[in-house]
Order: C-alpha cells, then sequence, then structure tokens
C-alpha cells in the first residue's frame, strides 16, 4: 500500500508570517527621507552628494549620520549627530502630509489577514516618525509594530527582526522580511529570515539580489500578485 | 631593420572628445526633479510611485510625461501635459537655490580645458531649466550646450548627442558620452558613441552596465582620477 499523499511531509512544517519594512516598503517615504536628510546636512554646512544619502536609507539614523560622516570625511560630534537628527526630522515635517501608502501596499496587508496570515512591522525609525504611516496603512492595534525605539541597535542589526517573530511567536526561519533597502536584507540574513526586496525605495534589483533577497519584487502590488511564490497558499 | 614605435599606428587615430549630460551627471539635481515631478502629479490629481519616476528621469520631458501616464494607465491629453510642464517646472522653482554641482564636477571640467580635451554639454532639459546649472558650473561661453530646445527628439533620441558631436567638430565614434540614466546610454549606443555611466543619479552600476556602459564611475570625482581609462592621457 503507498502512503497516502503528504503522510511524508513532517508535521508542523512551518507556516510564514512576515515582517516588513515601513518607509520604502509599504509607504512611499523614500525620496522625501533622502531629500530631509540633504536639507539637514546643509543647514550645519555640510554636503553630501544626494545619491550618497540614498544608498544609506534604511540602517539605524546613528549608524546613517556616522557614515555620512565618513563619507564627508569629517567625524560627527554627539551634537551634532542630535542636531541632525532633530533637522532631519523637521524638514521631513515639510512632506508629512503628502506621503501615501505604495500602490497595493493595503490590498497585501488586508489579504494576508483574509487567508490568516501573521505580520509585523519593523522600522529603523522611531514610533513618532512611523506614526503618521501607520494610521494611512490603517494598521490594526492588535499588529505588532517594532520601531527604534523598542531595540538597542536598529538595521543593519538584527534586533528588530528577532523582537518583531518573538512578537508574531514564530521562529526566525518562519519569518519572512520584506524590504526595499540592502540593510532590511543584511538584518534578515542576520536573524536568520528569508528575505524578500521591492524596488519601491529606489534600489536596483541587483543590489538587492547581491545583498541576499530571495526574489524582488517591484512593490506591495507586485508581491501580492505573486503570494504563491513565498509560500502563501490563498483560496481561488 | 625594425620600424620605430608607433610607425605602424594609422594617423589621424581618434582624439577623445566630451559630451556630458547635465542633471545627475554634473549637477546633483535628479531626486529634487523627481520629487518636483511627483508634486506636479498630485497637483493634477495623478499619483504614481516615486521610484517610477526616478526610473524615467533623463528622457525627454514630453516622453517622461507619456511614459508617466502610460503608467497610470490613463493616457495623458496634450492640456495635461503642458500643465504638468508648468507646475512641474514650478515645483522644481523651491529647490533651485540649493542646488550644487557634483563632487568633482567642475575640477573635471578645468582639468580637460588644461589638458586640451574638448567638450560639450548635452541636456534633455530646456535652456530656462539649464542655465542656473551652467552659471553653477562656471561653464564658459565656448562650451557649446544643446537643449531640448535645440533639437526635435531628446534622450533617448540620440539627436543631441549628433549635435553635441558636430558642435565640437568630431565624429559620432570620437565622442564619449558621459551621462547618469539608462537614456544617456541607450541615446549614446543610437548616436554611435562610447559611453560612461556615473552612479550620482541614484541609478545602480548594473541598471548602467545593461544599459550599455563601457565603464561606470561613482561621479565626476571618481571619472576624473581615472581619466586614463577612457583615453585622456593627462601629463604628470
Amino acid at each position: 500500500m503507498t502512503p497516502a499523499y503528504g503522510a511524508l511531509v513532517p508535521a508542523g512544517s512551518p507556516k510564514p508570517a512576515f515582517i516588513f519594512d515601513l518607509d520604502g516598503t509599504l509607504i512611499d517615504s523614500v525620496y522625501q527621507h533622502v531629500l530631509a536628510w540633504s536639507a539637514a546636512l546643509e543647514r550645519i554646512g555640510l554636503s553630501l552628494a544626494v545619491w550618497r544619502i540614498h544608498r544609506r536609507i534604511g540602517m539605524s539614523g546613528g549608524l546613517l549620520v556616522q557614515a555620512l560622516g565618513r563619507e564627508i570625511q569629517q567625524p560627527l560630534s554627539r551634537d551634532q549627530i542630535e542636531t541632525l537628527r532633530e533637522l532631519h526630522a523637521a524638514e521631513f515635517e515639510r512632506y508629512a502630509a503628502g506621503l501615501r501608502p505604495l500602490p497595493g501596499a493595503c490590498e497585501l496587508l488586508r489579504r494576508l489577514t483574509e487567508v490568516g496570515v501573521r505580520y509585523a512591522i519593523a522600522t529603523s525609525g522611531a514610533t513618532s516618525a512611523a506614526t503618521p504611516s501607520l494610521k494611512a496603512l490603517a494598521i490594526g492595534e492588535d499588529i505588532p509594530v517594532i520601531t527604534r525605539d523598542d531595540v538597542r541597535h536598529a538595521k543593519p542589526d538584527p534586533e528588530l527582526f528577532l523582537v518583531a517573530a518573538q512578537r508574531l511567536n514564530v521562529s526566525q526561519s518562519e519569518a519572512i522580511v520584506v524590504g526595499d533597502s540592502v540593510w532590511d536584507l543584511l538584518a534578515a540574513r542576520r536573524a536568520g529570515s528569508l528575505a524578500v526586496g521591492v524596488l519601491s525605495g529606489g534600489c536596483g534589483e541587483d543590489e538587492l539580489q547581491r545583498a541576499g533577497a530571495y526574489r524582488v519584487y517591484q512593490d506591495p502590488a507586485d508581491l501580492l500578485a505573486h503570494l504563491d511564490e513565498v509560500g502563501v497558499r490563498t483560496p481561488h
């Protein structure tokens, strides 16, 4: 007698859960962050080509200003770093009213809820910066949101994703991280999670693949259309 | 008797001349153009993810709005296109005072002049949009500047580069095009010129190489440091 289909599959095989980055992954805000950092630097008399700032977006704010300091070959003092962060927040405010969810973001999150797949949000930004975006996405109160304020070290350290998996009550290998920057992907690998890249933060496909993306989609709408590729079986 | 060194080299072997794109290649203005287009679209009630606008920057303004219309699956009327262009110009004004030459841009152009290598500027933008940038770069009056206003079709059509080579009095194969977008590289190939990419417009290295870049540098400063690789011999 041959065994029934599926009898050889070990019980408790992983059920996916998602951990989403916020800026550039669910919210269309990367370019605004880039120009806000550029204006902040300019206001304290420092200057860095804008594309170099873009390539640093998504990492922890502290690391970002350290990296910017290194690129302008002028280490920044603790005071300068604090001032820069405040100026960035103030400059970013100018764009806040115009921020929109990326195409498909709301639909993707709704679909995951419908099919019983859990997800969390994990952002290198502060809670105060994330709040308007979470509102725009209509994130329910039951969704775990982990921000810069909840961990010692943000991306590319894995802490944000480790806390997110814990809050979702899944093992790290069951969690699929979705992010738009190489820092998301590096942090995901360090956390031991599979990572999926999206182009909606403006990075090239190749950059994301080289940083370890298991798969790259254009934006949340494209990921939604291919959920089966990342292990979500949805009823027809 | 063996011939003297160099005797086998045909006389009149090509002497390089450069054709530079402006935005993102010599001036740090791409991200500002991107957000200006985004705001212009928003003002007429249209919305397109910002990264998709970024990937269109550098092509002719007419093609750009056509492409944006296609991406939002809503063809734009002639009036809408005209309005969009005016709104973009008005929104871009907000950033004009903060525009800076990219690192090494002024030094690169000065160096080329010092070693007797001619160059031209060829931009898909209008003359009015280019003027402040040309001033910031301290471009002399003897430098040919070809803008959108001088040709029927801008990039990725090759017309801008064909006119530029003519004005430099070199054949198309002697001209080396330097640009930050795939549209520069495609137009250069159609013109029959070698093209060099720079990352300073925010495109990935891989995107530029796949579009035909013979070599990719970070920015004008990096190109200046490697002029020998693109055929400019400079005295030590």
